[in-house]
């Protein structure tokens, strides 16, 4: 997963063992070695074999680059690679680095257990991506995300050949890179936590090793509380200004009307831009309140004067001020849609956040883009869902070859208001798995039930790359025991998922001090068990006398939830961070209850649909995914 | 854990939220107040708050150092501390930076879940160690410990009070420092694998912040292959060398005949001993073979010219020119057992494997020691074990009070023929903190029961500190089931016990290139879940009417082994990791059954009895802890 282009299976196998090796051919080129030394090391993890550079093996993995290209990886360069596995060995063929890079993913996720160890089965892959721009954007502004936690994720990108890493820096609540220029914008505006000049430079490094390019977003003229609190001379308002707390759009935006905002943008960009090589530079130029704009006289008068006739106007007029002062130092301007203006040159960028259909406007007039509507991982929702969101359907459907040329890829989105470092892996991963395959495998890659079998196995192995989407589920349930035996609340836990933004920004007042230790924090964006229950009931209704093995799945489950609740509440007893918990566990027992009706082919018990209908909805900022099989089952009855 | 030196509760608690700031008053240190951010960092992951340098909050935890003291941890420095805690907040005293960490460590010990919230129950605590030496011995030679592993185990170590790190580096099986004077040691014989110059100073400077001492061990003159194969001549016998890939004792030794030797050893030890800036460094010199020497013309020669009647006269020869070696560099020497010979000063230290009788001797000479007998965390022996060993018992109990001063201390050893950076943690931890309360807490602290109940707890909160003992084990049974639900090897995996060296080494040919991806790999040294069975056996056999809850702990547990093997025999069908544990499964559900059948207050079937002392021998390189309980209650039948 990513699924290959073309795949042709053959007969045969190749041993993997602790002789394996892999070498390199063509123009020597020490990233591509460092590559095949971090892939050998990373087979070993997956297989628990010693590797190391065995100077007297024959290679077992020959690698062939015709030319490993420049220091950085670039937008639209070649990442093609061809490759063959036979019992004998394997050949891997690239034009270029990219290739390379990504044809070790391919290899590592070949690799299986077998009846007399690992082994590769024989196979010729040719495969290349269908949008050159597969992107990852994580907010490291709202919640801190420290370096060892952007490394693990730019190696669990690799593995899924995702190959933008854009990094957003700035926000109301956080603005997270040093500045030596302006040292009050992190010392005054990070409580602490901000990445040195020297830390970016290792990440842009690290993601370049990778493959991967970083585009920074430094977010304005709106989302910059964190830069006025120690600049108030920046605002529209005097100020002063304080970090943000809460969540939300604030009203907060520097003024366009003072030529010093432009001269600080200009020696802030003198001395950022050269930290970032990628070309591309996002200035993120969202959701820009007009208010303080329009309350001011100062701005007021100056609009007038320069004949802008409305915020949006104001906005335009900055953008075309920044795009030039980017354009100076060899950057391209990308921002999200709200950038979108007639006054600014078509070499820009545009993100979507809000459509597929702004994203067809922008191509239409001229401009490139990328989708990220639709790849909120923020919002929690199934993977399917975002599997299903496709840059060129809707609206960019009836857009000529030319401009759907300009739909260069889409990024996957994780803001992070309701996540921490703790948690923001089980939040990306694995569903930005299934985005990654549909930015890369052929359009035609739409099997939802393959895309979930691939994904389980893919989120397997990307522990092996280090990020901890499902190490941290068990010292977080174990934190919420305080001690106690942890069993009664993973069989709760195994059952529900968290939710997204909206509904937790509606049940609670959070603010970036709440604590992050609750099972709404814990619980998986989507249950993998409750998933596999799901196919189990679905094959019971259509079948229900060939399906022995699927009904007993589903008795074990039900008997286990059904069971739960008594240990739960015991444990639950006189602990806070379980208290909420209680009624979800008493729905739970009822559903196993139900489940177990169902499955003897009783009914449901009187009521039970309203119930259940009342048990879908949200509940301690969770949702019951345990209703699910036992709503199939129920429907089937039905018929 | 370890159990302070005296405590006094008190009513009242302190509550723990995001306004928690600690404050650091007295002489400014920096590496202190980098402490109270590691602090309060750790206590924001334990429990989920967001905690971070908040200006405007009151501190709730007011630190005093009267006098931070030097740059590096020593020897007999001044740990002690006190801590208040009450409702109003908490005040740490201590005349020195060490006694600062480690009442922070004990701060963090003392936070939990109560019905409010995180919070510290009211205590007044003042504490300082029994043995100013109490260390971890790591083996990063037989198998590459990176970085990563090395610096988690510092983090855990300083969780648990321990104070020396000693970095064992040279062995038969690898060299793994960089030497630029002697470039062919790490260049020929790492396998790549060793730490540059500069990640050693990074990470003495990493523990010495954590308020731990590093001793580098280079093993000579016996363990030395590594050395030969880039230096052929340093060998007794001409070579050439090739790296150890088997285990157990190599009868390659320098030549202590040339005199080029020595000068090789003086220019290391010139080029080496600035980055240890501990007082001690250890040579090793354990198991030195006498074969080569007494086969080598030449170095029998030389022998009787310099009236060294035999190998150990040779050795004390040797250690003796070495000795002079460190000293002129301002460093003592330390050694295993075998160094003690009275040609060597009173100055150097003596680590004893071999017992606490051989330690007892040396304190009897006049030498300084330390007991690692009943120490090596390698032999996976239960914590009870190691917990038993005090280094003052046994012959040590028979020495006048000014001798007995010589008994630093003690350190466990964690030796690594049968572990790998991804099981290391997990060889290591809980156990390490059994011996280190052993070696902090008064000698009078040796409740069993108690130590597991607080083990069982520390165990937990180690995960904060980043150590992957518990994290390390579900990705590794994931691996074994090469992609199906893994519940049945887990049921099995909790059940059994991993064993050490001596059962191992005789169990296969284990060599460093062989696979670490078993059962007898994953499985931890001592299972929690067994133990809790144990406990409630012994309250069933004990008290069988009083005992409902613990009757129905073991009926489950029981029910859940037999079972188990029915979908475990499904899950191993063609699966080669999985194929030797067949048989322990089916002994498992047979366990299951036995111990069903007793608590129903039936006697085990026929032939039991047999059996189980059958089971109860090693079997896939695995203990069978499940018997014990079920032992227990057919014990209890038989009375």
């Amino acid at each position: 997963m990513p699924l290959p282009a073309t795949m042709r299976p053959s007969a045969g196998k190749l041993t993997i063992d602790s002789s394996f090796k892999a070498s390199l051919s063509g123009t020597p080129d020490a990233r591509l070695e460092a590559a095949l030394a971090r892939f050998t090391a990373q087979l070993s993890r997956q297989t628990g074999i010693p590797m190391f550079a065995n100077k007297d093996a024959a290679a077992r993995l020959r690698v062939e680059c015709a030319s490993p290209g420049g220091e950085a990886p670039k937008l639209g360069e070649n990442e093609a690679y061809t490759l063959d596995v036979t019992a004998d060995g394997a050949t891997l063929k690239a034009p270029g680095r990219a290739g390379v890079l990504h044809g070790l993913a391919t290899f590592a996720q070949l690799v299986t257990l077998g009846d007399q160890g690992y082994e590769v089965a024989a196979v010729h892959i040719e495969d290349q991506p269908r949008f050159a721009w597969r992107g990852l954007m994580l907010d490291s502004a709202r919640h801190f995300m420290p370096l060892a936690v952007v490394k693990r994720n730019l190696d669990a990108m690799a593995a899924v050949k995702l190959n933008v890493f854009h990094w957003h820096l700035s926000e109301d609540q956080g603005f997270r890179v040093e500045s030596k220029r302006y040292p009050k914008l992190h010392e005054q505006g990070s409580d602490g936590m901000f990445y040195t000049q020297a830390e970016i430079r290792d990440i842009v490094a690290y993601a370049s090793d990778r493959g991967i390019r970083v585009v920074p977003e430094f977010d304005i003229p709106g989302h910059t509380t964190a830069w006025m609190v120690g600049y108030p001379e920046l605002g529209t308002n005097p100020g002063p200004y304080e970090i943000g707390r809460k969540w939300g759009v604030y009203e907060n935006a520097l003024d366009p009307s003072r030529e010093e905002t432009y001269t600080f943008l200009d020696n802030f960009f003198e001395e950022i831009t050269p930290l970032f090589p990628d070309l591309y530079f996002h200035i993120g130029g969202d959701e820009v309140v007009a208010k303080q704009w329009n309350a001011s006289a100062r701005v007021q008068a100056w609009a007038k004067e320069h004949n802008l006739k409305d915020a949006h106007a104001i906005q335009a007029y900055f953008n075309t001020r920044v795009q030039k002062l980017l354009q100076k130092r060899g950057k391209v301007l990308i921002g999200w849609d709200e950038v979108l203006h007639p006054d600014l040159p078509t070499d820009i960028v545009v993100q979507s956040w809000r459509g597929q259909k702004s994203l067809a406007e922008a191509a239409t007039k001229g401009y490139r883009g990328i989708l990220s509507w639709g790849y909120y991982l923020d919002h929690l929702s199934p993977a399917k869902f975002h599997y299903r969101v496709d840059p060129m359907s809707g609206d960019a459907d009836r857009l000529t070859p030319e401009q759907a040329a300009r739909i260069l890829g889409g990024e996957a989105c994780m803001w992070a208001e309701y996540t921490t470092s703790e948690t923001v892996d089980s939040r990306i991963w694995p569903r930005a798995a299934a985005i990654a395959e549909r930015l890369w495998s052929p359009a035609a890659t739409v099997d939802v039930e393959s895309m979930y079998a691939r994904m389980a196995v893919v989120s397997r192995e990307l522990e092996w790359t280090g990020v901890q989407h499902r190490a941290n589920y068990a010292p977080m349930l174990d934190r919420m025991t305080g001690g106690a035996p942890v069993e009664p609340l993973r069989v709760l836990a195994d059952a529900v998922e968290g939710l997204g933004l909206s509904p937790r920004a509606r049940a609670a007042k959070y603010t970036s001090l709440t604590p992050m230790n609750r099972m709404a924090d814990a619980a998986r964006p989507e249950s993998e068990s409750v998933y596999a229950l799901e196919l189990a009931a679905a094959k019971v209704a259509a079948d229900p006398k060939g399906s022995t093995a699927e009904a007993a799945a589903l008795r074990t489950a039900f008997t286990r939830w059904a069971a739960n609740d008594a240990r739960f509440q015991e444990l639950a007893a006189g602990n806070p961070l379980l208290a909420e918990l209680k009624p979800v566990s008493k729905d739970l027992a009822a559903l196993g209850n139900a489940g177990l009706a169902l499955l003897d082919g009783k009914s449901a018990p009187d009521g039970f649909a309203a119930e259940l209908t009342r048990m879908e909805r949200p509940n301690a900022e969770l949702s019951l995914a345990a209703t699910r099989p036992v709503k199939i089952l129920m429907n089937a009855g039905r018929k």
